[in-house]
């Protein structure tokens, strides 16, 4: 068992239950895992990358929907364009709760706004925004805000024939534009929130409708089912969304963001998710202690 | 360019076709595909197995739908149990050109009959009709009814880096079980037809719904860019209902089922296909001339 591709990772207690973990399912004895089964699922916003002072898709909505006020002010009274604008945090923080209405609200928001556009289209919009726009608070593009230790991780267990799947609340097609290029992974295996397509006349648009429900709590086991026909081996999560994903995994972890030095400091909508850490034995990584860089 | 692989096929147009456009496609320079881009899908009934006298699917339903009749005959004068019943070969025709009604009134029985099972009551009951129940005419089990000279192209594909993803009307969860061991190919590169799920008290629970409409027609392109998140390189399929699928690839094969000696002769809802081949300048395989062995 090789463990230098977790080079950014302090020898300690997180490090080491990884390891055993993956020892134990790829030799044979109790406790294997054949190869067909060996399915790793990670969160994305606050698992794999910076997801404060908001998860960086928020960042890109809100400009679209920025520009969508400005064609029809009457916008600015509604929601959820009127959250936006009055930064109003507890409405944010519905979707970390699940609240139902809010999450419908931003859901309805979401897919309408790009309604009626190609992949193509969609792509280069994002594409853009990846290539320009920084996280306001580190002065750096969001792609770079990506966790070195994680790209380690998902490497390792790519090299111990685990397949690796993006399991976020956030979307699906915003998430396969940079997938590739700073994951590593490949479009087929992101699993996000989605609208709905129409084929027709040679080319897909997107519809009014989202495919199967955000990726969030629940929809998470429900969603890596769908796609990749079972439940992972391997998880990884930041928050109480993720409980469900977690609870399905033989080996879950859940990244503790404790370090207000090097990322932040927050357990805000992971409250629960750390009180199930303790309760099922999950794996807690301290971003502090357990991780010799951030980024 | 060794096509070894293709040891079943005879040396003609089709064969040629296929290495040349795999040469180009792997080569740099005109006509090249990055490997992120190298998806090939392929239709399943009478793409890569049998679909005589019916979808093999048709069979592992109607047992279930007979088990139904019998503990509720009122079923009996109901659709889709009365066609079935009546072997009512215009109403399951109605599948392969589309017909709405027929559709929507299968999509419902298909889904209803197994509304409330797990995925592993499901897995058990499929597996179980794979090892039991033959094909009446040819006196086989189904899944040895997959055609040789196919299992030799995904090979070649995925020697030459393309993705190969499996994309029919049939149900995802029923091939998804014989998917690994009789295609090679992991459960979540097997696209169809399919269930919601419902994840609570830590188990996935079949839905009354579908997800996404059936994969039919547009819906094969709709479905394969949610799965992959990008339209097929290299697309196969041998109907009607594969023309939307076959017209977003870059390179289209049609399987013709030209040999009533050693399979059958059939162009019965693969008329317009053929129509289209023609126009487009797919690459038409004669299961005849261009196989040498079919099983």
């Amino acid at each position: 068992m090789t463990d230098s591709a977790l080079a950014s990772w302090n020898d300690g207690p997180a490090k080491q239950a990884i390891i055993d973990f993956v020892a134990v399912a790829t030799e044979p004895g109790p406790g294997f895992v054949p190869v067909v089964d060996r399915i790793a699922t990670f969160d994305n916003d606050g698992t794999l990358w910076v997801e404060q002072p908001m998860p960086p898709q928020f960042d890109f909505v809100f400009r679209k929907w920025g520009e969508e006020i400005e064609a029809d002010p009457s916008l600015a009274s509604q929601q959820p364009y009127k959250a936006m604008i009055e930064k109003d945090a507890a409405f944010f923080q519905g979707v970390a709760t699940q609240d139902p209405e809010v999450v419908a609200t931003l859901e309805q928001g979401f897919v309408r706004s790009w309604a009626g556009t190609t992949p193509d289209e969609f792509e280069a919009q994002v594409r853009e925004w990846c290539e320009t726009v920084k996280q306001p608070t580190l002065d750096k593009l969001y792609v770079e805000l990506v966790y070195r230790p994680m790209l380690e991780l998902l490497e390792f267990l790519t090299e111990n024939e685990f397949r690796v799947f993006v399991c976020s609340g956030g979307g699906r097609d915003f998430m396969r534009v940079f997938a590739e290029e700073t994951w590593g992974i490949h479009k087929e295996n992101v699993i996000g929130s989605a609208a709905g397509y129409k084929y027709s006349d040679g080319r897909l648009v997107r519809t009014h409708e989202t495919l199967g429900g955000l990726v969030l709590g629940a929809g998470k086991p429900e969603h890596i089912f769908a796609q990749a026909g079972r439940l992972p081996a391997f998880a990884g999560g930041n928050g109480d969304v993720d409980i469900e994903m977690l609870e399905a995994a033989k080996f879950a972890m859940l990244v503790n963001h404790d370090d207000s030095e090097r990322e932040f400091a927050y357990t805000a909508a992971a409250e629960k998710s750390l009180a199930k850490a303790k309760e099922l034995g999950w794996t807690v990584v301290s971003m502090k202690n357990d991780w010799t860089t951030i980024f």
